[in-house]
């Protein structure tokens, strides 16, 4: 034994190394705030798992000195200082909820003699993170809801989408759809408009108390228009009260908003091989390591892997630069819109319109509109970006390989898709729907319907397929195969119309 | 190191705390009776995988006695007592499946000297928990069969189904589904009817034996008839032979029977804020502690943890009692019948009887069959129940947001449900297809079975989507978008009925 | 203490157990062959990520001569011996990438002193695992490009699947596909012919270097046609550089290419109890066992455990022996064609030709081209292979309930497709779809790509939730509702189609 072990000392030395771990741990100094340890004083008994949520927090281990002290590549923060009195104390309830409040005077309000708002802002979360703050408001998704709501072209699918329909016996009258509805479909993603509309008096087990009200509330949406008028909520995808970029970094947070049959993203991702290597042996890798090591602390990439981590290789040389704008390594906007396309220049997409009169970045025939979409160049730049991620492990003919069947996908899906929107020009021309040359609704009838699903659903799911080696997805999975038929039976309904119409 | 460590013994200290843990484990006497140590003899051999996965439950290391002397709130018994006999063993192969041998009078049969019944039933179960049995029987899952089978408007859904169709070259001629096929469908989750029809003699590795063949088996469905005429089968949940808590807490139990398109409660979990949370962390969670802390032992809730579990704070107070009968805490029915409404009083509802003469629980038109459903008063006791659970992490405006959604979500795939119900009756009205007025099968047409997807499916998912936070169930995946173009279809569908009818 | 511990030898013999083990993890000798070091030096800066990922496997941490060390049931490899140069070094870069050199001809190319290929093949891997690609060329999967693409029924669906179609007003033109829209969709999975096309010059990090440029590259199909000649990619199951068994034997690694509806096998098996329990409890297994004892590692099957593994019970006897020819334990093929029929005799299956002259194993009306499927007798010999893996945990009577089940099912929906043919034959012949009678391409139509979504989804996924438990896929998703309504809105479809033929 003594030849395994050397000497007795080995014995010992192992012995201090699990106890010395244990030790530190317990030495590590939580130093919460008086105003903090207030908030926890009562809610650790009144919102117990918001409590004890945050306790498993590195918010609730760590100092902003602490996190500035870790050498700049492995920092959180991206500020280079904060204010005295923030930087000893870890960041808890107060810190947070009564951060910057002159700008929160609307929504601010009096508990317990504190000025306290409901939603943290992501200008509030800017005081430690500027430069994810500052990157996330370049990307579409902090517009998400002008885009959305702010599109005549797609406010008409929303209020069809979400609105009543009452059928008088031959056709339909439609209502706009409601706030409450919105806020429970479209919006939940996109993000809902928060403000103050007034305040109330609450029995609570402290006795009576007063809140504002809030409207379109709850929301966690990407794009939320929140009280202090700044866009977003970072919870989206560091969701409370942990704010774990382990969960950050798992596929399930984006499959959150990224799943349904117009962006079938995590589908798409599941049953790729990236996305079996992860669901398979993610036990042995290590998601909360900052840089984020290739091969090391990860075999496979996830969501923002690919799209949003600093990544590095094993001799700590940056393959990709953490971004929060996540466009910075994707040329092509490939869902979402009739026709794939290079991605708008900018993330306020409400002003683009095309030759038609539509706010949109193409024709209806499927023509870019080139001014205000990022050139050659810019996509030439952004492909690099991706394809050095994919250089951690392939090589670049497996890259190169892979990136032109993306092409040849984006250009059959859009032809595909050019076909529908002929099968449905017929339809309106010969009065068989009613559309655009009558000046009414274009997206609400069935056939119009299946024009849309043709793109949104299923042109969607081919390139997604190809993006992430979806395989099925591109098939038969609201693929090529079903894009094929959507098109017959466009096709065949245009004649199931005709005879219907003779009826009349 | 010293001044980490205070003095070598606390080296000795740490080591001794593993060592005694280990000791501790090889200490815990199990004490085997003698007729399950006789079966385990052979079916160690016979049905390895059954006897392995029984040696890692709870049931193969604990006897009554141990269980017995855990603090009531940590119980997972809730009997007082047991029979001596039972007291000091642990619960193996002959307590269970010797158990009640007088109430398994035509199940039992001779086996090796012992009276054995295949089918362990809730009556057993009811032994060592006989709170669980008892909610469970007042609960919908448990007349999950009669619910189904011996409602008439269901048969012929079931009929229509599972039943083959015959084409003539014009229409179908039409077969009764048969036991085998509904067996493997509908009746896998609702349970079939389990009885002794006859026996057999098998020849086995012990040389020749005789058993009793059963009707309708395998089967373990939540309301299955059991040979001892008990209902239920508490195998649905905690599955043999572990019977785990931690199985049956996860989703994944409850995702065997609420995946589909007709109750897609985990499709819409998996993408909810709460269902990415589980399964991006639940690595750090305790599934097995009874009581269930909320934040300390999970940081977002499973099914169990809304509709079962017993949930306390971090001080050990009670959030939410156990239940077994899930409706404790569910105000609404809102899948499974045409229109949401409050729940049924009784937990078998075949007894319902709508003015229309149908067995429905509300008019065609939506209107509640009243008498039989709870009252206003029950709801209200029943939200609060279930706001309670969510108050463990969210404030009270969250929460009420949350329920206000709920109702318009109610109101509003109610409404599109009526829409096409209307579509539906011009069809009838008109001969275009042959049902209720025409003393036809009312749901054997494919118009008629768009009717019944419009609310088994679409609305039906739309209420999950807002009860969970499912974003996209409520919009583009079987949501308001597909409920909305699903009507329009319809009403296209009577066109060409029209128009097809015209040629005939 | 010295009660619990016996003396305090104890505390230092259960602390050397903890350093032993570390010690033997250091101590274990990795030789690494110079021409893999040679490889290793740059690759680790080039690709970084693949160099990690082989670091963590199998393959970078035992010798042949290890791996044969082992008793004849735990070993990994199924070669005797092997060369006396590869006996003693781990299998790195050089060992697989300059394998079998002579077999290259056709790719290998100079990169730095040495003749690599990049694809290293079945034939490269048949060095230490012979008897496993011996039996994966008898199965289907490795003839998967042929029995596809050669088979003029099955290539006509791929063309018109990913070939574009152009509107003319009234019908399309329809181009074949391109290979590289192929190679992104149906031969992702089935495999692509990859061939040396000519060679290219890059410019790389080491300088100007030379590779050749590979067709339909990159793919992993398990069907590929490699450069070598030989057919199949294991990796497909045994993804690269880690090669786990433990991600081939997950679920995940077949969903890759068996979860869309044209074989929702994972899906199926994600809502059966065996998914259940596999999703939440399988942190308690051990993947990596060879043999795979049942009930011990693991306590409910995944796809490998019934389709490819080796089982033995706890005391080491054998339920089922190894096989990577997967259809050894499956009587039925239940998927891919328009009826379920016995498996075929060879595993080429473009022979086959029916007595209507099309390259199918049954006539269109169901009847089996019987000379080429296995007979009665085989199929009793496979049932039983499959059913000494049920017999590891359930009792004869639930295997043979179970398998009674299939058969029914197989039955009832070999039925539901008779029908849908028919209706479609009806079509034929008034000239409502131009098809088989007339000469022309029978799938083009929206009307016969529902006949084929009737077998190819739907009567697949009642026979597949019928084999694995899958319930709803069974009645809802895709099954036997689905199923019903189709037949119904094809025979609509006829109506339709009639009054819109008028109208021309």
């Amino acid at each position: 034994m003594n030849h395994l072990l050397g000497s007795r000392h080995t014995i010992i030395l192992a012995v201090l190394l699990v106890v010395a771990t244990a030790t530190a741990t317990f030495a590590q100094q939580k130093v919460i705030s008086d105003d903090t340890q207030e908030c926890l004083d009562c809610h650790t008994t009144v919102t117990p798992g918001i409590v004890a949520d945050w306790q498993k927090s590195r918010h609730s281990h760590t100092t902003p000195q602490d996190a500035l002290a870790l050498p700049e590549i492995e920092r959180r923060m991206s500020t280079a200082q904060v204010d005295e009195t923030l930087n000893a104390v870890v960041i808890g309830c107060a810190e947070c909820h009564t951060m910057n409040a002159d700008q929160h005077e609307n929504d601010r309000f009096e508990h317990n003699g504190f000025a306290i708002h409901t939603v943290v802002s992501p200008s509030d979360c800017a005081t430690c993170h500027p430069v994810e703050v500052e990157d996330f408001s370049h990307n579409l998704m902090s517009q998400a809801y002008a885009n959305l709501m702010d599109n005549p072209v797609y406010k008409v699918m929303v209020d069809n989408t979400n609105g009543l329909a009452t059928f008088n016996g031959a056709s339909f009258h439609h209502e706009g759809a409601d706030d409450m509805s919105n806020a429970d479909s479209c919006l939940a993603c996109h993000g809902t408009i928060v403000q103050v509309t007034g305040s109330e008096t609450r029995e609570t087990d402290m006795g009576e108390m007063n809140f504002p009200t809030l409207s379109n509330w709850p929301n966690a949406g990407v794009g939320r228009i929140n009280p202090d008028g700044s866009k977003g909520a970072c919870a989206s995808c560091h969701m409370r009260h942990q704010f774990s970029i382990e969960v950050a970094r798992k596929p399930y947070t984006c499959a959150e908003c990224h799943k349904g049959p117009d962006v079938p993203a995590y589908k798409v991702y599941s049953v790729s091989v990236h996305g079996n290597i992860q669901k398979s042996v993610d036990k042995y890798w290590d998601y909360k390591a900052v840089p984020w090591t290739v091969g090391k602390d990860f075999t496979a990439p996830t969501c923002a892997a690919c799209h949003v981590s600093e990544l590095v290789n094993s001799d700590g040389e940056i393959l990709a630069k953490r971004s929060h704008r996540m466009t910075d390594r994707l040329p092509w906007r490939i869902f979402g819109l009739p026709y794939a396309h290079p991605h708008p220049i900018n993330a306020d997409t409400t002003t683009i319109v095309n030759q038609g009169g539509l706010t949109l970045p193409t024709e209806l025939t499927g023509e870019p509109v080139t001014s205000a979409l990022i050139s050659a160049d810019e996509m030439a730049v952004r492909t690099t970006n991706m394809k050095n991620v994919c250089s951690g492990c392939h090589a670049q003919q497996w890259v190169d390989g892979h990136f032109a069947r993306l092409d040849r996908s984006i250009e059959t899906s859009n032809y595909m898709t050019l076909q529908a929107t002929k099968v449905l020009s017929t339809a309106w021309e010969e009065g068989l729907a009613q559309g655009l040359p009558q000046g009414a609704n274009p997206f609400d009838e069935a056939i119009e319907m299946k024009w849309i699903e043709q793109w949104l659903f299923y042109g969607n799911s081919v390139r997604f397929a190809t993006a992430m080696g979806g395989v099925d997805y591109g098939v038969f999975a609201d693929g090529r195969w079903t894009q094929a038929k959507n098109l017959q039976e466009m096709a065949d309904y245009l004649k199931f119309l005709r005879a219907g119409q003779e009826k009349k």
